[in-house]
């Protein structure tokens, strides 16, 4: 009888992963990628989102089948028609996504079979800024905490190293407590 | 024969909008709101957000009518399966819908009707940094660069104005450019 080492683990192909990072190693330009989203306002506070290509590994990624298209609006409060989650959820969701991914994905390195893994996300707003009511309040959130439920096969010191790990390494945690260099130009059609 | 003032210009109702802006200098605590997200791990880079329930204008908004279902994924060479867009470009979606709305609203403020606003974004990492493969590189994107083209019944000096007004009230470019506290725990079930 022979042992086979376990290769998926949380749903993450971790021979994959090995892989992809042993080709790195060896060609550090393969780690290049560039990421877009294509928007066209619709009315009012309604706009959509585009995004299927990009470009990684030298070259333009043309895997995905489909586009995803993404709407988002304001609830009539904010003076729209609830036609999406409003741009400041989508931040919410594109950092608990991330840390989610994150944590997954480095659990499943460490040998942690995860079974559940839940967060809430609340972030704090004072609309006077945005509004351009009043200098004293920021735009975006003051702040923003996140809650996670997590549950799996190791002890919970474990468990929470890899939950500190996923902090130091997710891609939208670093852009949202960091900040990232914005440029923005306007053509006039 | 009256003459009628405009009330919705871009979509946007401009008496509600002045009367919001009111109401808040009137009562600066309607202004307190807070956002939220809550997400549940699926299988490998697969989770999905819920977003409905918000607090605004001091008590819990309960005006919408149905969630919104959020799905995040990775393309293959992350070792996903497609199942949504990444977190890096959910991120790109909510500056890009951010900033748009801003414009719109500040748009339909200033009296300039606005007939096309598209936007593309484009987001450039090395995916060294979120690999754990180098600590050279930042795990967020290094930069991120927004093209607007935007087409309105005003002058070009006008609507630069409107773009520029945009960057400087627009809640998530403030996040992005800025940062935010973020706050995590953790309970292990």
């Amino acid at each position: 009888m022979s042992t086979t080492a376990e290769t998926t683990r949380n749903g993450v192909d971790t021979g994959q992963l090995f892989g992809t990072l042993d080709a790195i190693k060896g060609e550090p330009s393969l780690a290049t990628f560039q990421f877009r989203a294509r928007n066209r306002w619709i009315a009012g506070a309604h706009n959509r989102s585009t995004i299927r290509d990009f470009y990684a590994a030298n070259q333009e990624d043309t895997s995905r089948e489909r586009e995803f298209v993404l709407d988002a609006g304001e609830p009539a409060i904010l003076l729209g028609t609830d036609t999406g989650p409003n741009p400041a959820e989508y931040l919410l969701h594109a950092l608990a996504a991330c840390l989610t991914t994150s944590l997954v994905y480095i659990a499943a390195a460490r040998g942690v079979h995860l079974t559940e893994v839940e967060s809430t996300l609340e972030g704090e707003m004072d609309v006077q800024g945005a509004l351009g009511l009043s200098d004293e309040y920021r735009n975006g959130f003051e702040h923003i905490h996140v809650s996670f439920r997590i549950a799996g096969d190791a002890p919970e010191e474990k468990l929470r190293e890899v939950v500190e790990r996923a902090q130091k390494r997710s891609a939208v945690f670093d852009m949202v407590t960091n900040g990232v260099p914005v440029t923005v130009e306007a053509t006039m059609v």
